[in-house]
């Protein structure tokens, strides 16, 4: 059994809010929202980190892009904006050793990004 | 003649300080630094955002992605971990509207991403 919590919610063993789904990707509401809009973008196959996604083919990491923008779309930030993030190891405070990137938007955003 | 500052940058016109480079990706020191280490990663071909990045084909999109790895590589933040941050528009405070990868670390970054 796979013991990994994003694996576990794209498969929708554990339920979550999904905003955008692919045949490559997943995308589900942050259940702690550090903004109005704050969406997870996930590959559906475990990748852990983004030094792990260097070893994906093209398509899984430019389709992890595309996803982002096209959650940025459907969450009507079109005009107003958005920031991606995605956090590697420690220091960054990765939490969830499964590549994710963090689409927030709805709201002016800190200056401050480190 | 481009007035892109970082077309302008990529192309050796404003200097900068180096940090990587390939075919299709540029990257340098930010001036600002946020964190001790604190790198830009852009496509040196102009794309305004990433509305505009998912125009593009796979190999550019997913070149940013191994190219912003292998700066926290470059930049001995394997181990202790790094942030990356792209900014769209005016919510997330993009200033320059030629697509860029922030790449943060060296110290313990902030846990708000908002």
């Amino acid at each position: 059994m796979n013991d990994c919590l994003f694996c576990r919610i794209a498969a929708g063993e554990i339920p979550s809010t999904v905003v955008y789904e692919d045949e490559m990707t997943f995308a589900f509401r942050d259940i702690a929202p550090q903004a109005p809009k704050h969406v997870l973008v996930i590959p559906k196959k475990h990748v852990a980190d983004w030094y792990e996604a260097r070893k994906e083919d093209d398509a899984l990491l430019s389709g992890m892009m595309r996803a982002a923008a096209k959650v940025a779309e459907l969450e009507g930030l079109t005009e107003s904006g958005f920031r991606v993030i995605s956090n590697t190891g420690a220091d960054a405070r990765q939490t969830v050793k499964h590549l994710h990137m963090h689409v927030l938007g709805g709201a002016e955003l800190t200056e401050k990004m480190g």
